[in-house]
This record gives structure tokens, C-alpha cells and sequence, in this order.
């Protein structure tokens, strides 16, 4: 799985019938130093994510192994949404602005 | 799932028998400024789409759920054309150049 | 399916049983331009391809599903020979001299 | 597979239903020199991994085939801890610091 | 499938029970120009291959259609050593240096 972050909707009506109904966001790879980088993907949303949140995505044959992407024609999905990241014995990001600030 | 634009179009005729009627088309990955880049595959078309238009693929064996391309030995479908982009709360494409011109 | 051209034969009496008649090739990835790239790979013939030929490689779990592939160990396969590539509205590639010097 | 170093943690509350209880680890791979390279994923854990080990990862679909990952949205999964690497015949790493001094 | 050569050896104790018995090998992608390069991966030998030799490698799922790697988390397998490698019209590569010596 990959790290990312939610940065943008596609919307789009003249598609695969099965894909009625799903969410397609843009999601950023983000870098160790939890940087945005220029790599991106569209994933399906199987969490609820919402623009600016870190996220898990799944890719391949795994992104169809959530409750919303059975068997549909997508490649990558977002199974998580980040609360904290630790790296190296320090939490390098937290969902909560208050506990980030409580760093290691 | 990845972004790309619809640059061209494969005619085969010596394939596999089961590809017989599928259309090819040569997509170029787009970058998250919406330029294209170096990068493009060929991706088998489930929705109808055209040259210039700019569409979402999947890939592997997801990309043999779609209804056109059941079994076939495709590893990337064009599955959905983009009616709207919107990244970081702005417009950023819109298939109607109407639309596209009342950006956020 | 990314565009190759093929290069070479890789012969190997060593292998997984499964293999026993199997061609395996040496296809270089061709950029859009249709020049050869540094990247190639080993991949298994379906359709009787030969070398210089331009032809259309599916990989992954698709590459099993061509009649000559099914089951097999195999990641990559020549699915198709290329008769004709048309980008941006010019015919680029075609495979018999005479067609290819009518371009649009 | 690719070799990795176990770098940090990711906590997620609100994910796919089925992957409650699961671990899921930061893990950058490693040079064959075993140095850390700026590429990393989230893998699962399926061995019991701590941070600063050396592991082998699996990816893809084969991420799903261990006793931990079954069926569940993962691509990726810590499926061995690395006791000694061997590398043009000498013992490059070894996990016990009495046997790396060991070196042929 | 990728050219690679086998250059080590990985020992693991703690991993996936049903990775017991399995060889885990290094190796090292080649170039078209048979250098080796700096990518390399951590493969399942089913073929019973050494350091030093020419192999190829079938990744993802069909790594584990192989007779020793069927149902097992392995992503990449070794499914033959090469004998020789024809590129151009020319032999590139012969394991036994006497052929190697006859070149077109």
C-alpha cells in the first residue's frame, strides 16, 4: 500500500455501468518526509476520505477486496485514513492537531 | 487508476482470436497539471471514447471487469471519460469548454 | 499493454515444466515517438511474431489468458502484431512499406 | 519479493471492516548495497516484525496468501524476517551482530 | 518476465509457514546489453539455479504457478535458466563459453 493524500474529485458520467455510485478521488504519493510528490492516482473511496486527509490506498487485484469495489474495474482504493504515523520512533503526523504537537 | 488523454488508435489484425472487435487505443498519462507525459500504454476502450478526450484507466487484471473486456487478455481499460477534474477546491478540466471557463 | 518491438530469443532447456514448447521473446518497450527504450522484457509468443516486427505485449495475470499461455507461469505475453498505429489524426506506423508512406 | 527495513507504524481507525486488528508497517526498501532508498510502502505484518529489522515483502495478489492476510484489501506483506544475506558470496547482513562480524 | 542474474542467497528462520523448504535467491535485473543494473529482486527458485547464472523471472501472480511456489505469498520466481540469448541476429549469451565463442 502507498501513503497519500486526497487532493481532488473526478467526476464522470459516461462510464463502466458497474462504477455507478462510486467515489473517484485524486490521491498524491506522499514521500517519507510525509511531502506531497508528483506521482497520483485515482482511487476509489471505500472510508469516507475527504480532500486534504492522509490515506492507505490498495492497488491491483486488492482493491477490489473492500465492501464498495467488489468485483469492479478498479485499480486502486482507499482503505484507511491516517490518524498517526510514527517513523523511526517519533510520530511524524497525527489527523488531530492537538496530538501532533505532542511529539516524541 | 490513472488520468490519461486518447492520443491513438492500434489496428491489429494477426492477435489473439479472442480480441477480435475490441478496440485499442493508445493513451498518454497525464500529469497532475493535466500536461501529458512521456509515459502512455495501449488500453482496450469500454466506454465509446474518443481522440483528445481526457479519460480514467485501470489496469491488471481489473481491467478485465469491465463488460467488453470479460476474460480477455487485456491488462488496461479505458473504463470512464471525465466530465470534470476538480483538484485542490479549483476546476481544473471540464469536458465542456463552457463549464471549464467558471473556475472556482 | 505497452508497444514493443521485438529484439530476440531467449532459449532455456532449464525451465518449469509447464514451459516445454513456449517461445520466449525479447521485446523492447518503443516510446511514443516508436523509438526502442532502455526497457525490455521476456515475453511468451501467442501470435507467430517475429523479430523487427511491432507488436502489442498484455502483462500480468492477463498474459495467461491467450490460448497458448493458460496457467502458465508467465507474466507477459504478445498479444497482438501491429498493422497500423495512427497518433494524433497521422498514420505513424505501418507495417507494410507501401501503406506507410500514405500519410495523412 | 524486495528486501526493506521496518521504519515506523501506521495507526487508522477508520478503514475497511476487515482489516481490524491488522498491523500495518512502514517499510523502505533497501539498496543491494542494504542501504534505505527513498522508495517505501505500508505493507502488513504477518511475522511479528519490530522496527530497524530487515524483511522480505511480497506484493500484489501473493499479498493475500499469507495465514494474517487472507482475503483482506492489502497489496503488500512483511512474510519473512531476515536472518543472513549472501551476496557474491560473502555474508553481507546477518540479524545477530556476533555472526555479521563473521564475514568469508 | 525480466533477464536477471543470481547473485545471493536470503536466509530467514521466522516467516510464513508455508514458505518452509522454499530457496529464496537475490537477483540482479540485466540490461539489453547484459550488465547487470541496480535493481534486483528477492525470487523463488524453482528451477534449482546458482549464483552467477543467467535466469528469467516471472512476477505477480503467475510467480506461483510454478510446481514449488503453487498458493505460496511469493510475487516473483526464477522458471528457467537461460541457455542463450539471440539479440539482433547475433548470440549474445551462451551459458556454455564454448558456444558463446561461435557468435553470428
Amino acid at each position: 500500500m502507498f501513503l497519500a493524500k486526497v487532493v481532488g474529485t473526478v467526476v464522470a458520467t459516461q462510464k463502466d455501468p458497474k462504477l455507478a455510485g462510486l467515489k473517484l478521488l485524486l490521491v498524491q504519493h506522499l514521500s517519507l518526509d510525509l511531502e506531497p510528490t508528483k506521482s497520483f492516482v485515482v482511487a476509489a473511496d471505500s472510508v469516507g476520505s475527504g480532500t486534504g486527509e492522509v490515506v492507505v490506498c490498495a492497488t491491483g487485484s486488492s482493491a477490489r477486496l473492500t465492501e464498495v469495489t467488489d468485483k469492479l474495474p478498479v485499480d486502486a482504493v482507499i482503505m484507511a485514513i491516517v490518524d498517526t504515523l510514527e517513523i523511526n520512533g517519533a510520530i511524524k503526523y497525527s489527523k488531530s492537531p492537538e496530538a501532533a504537537s505532542v511529539k516524541s
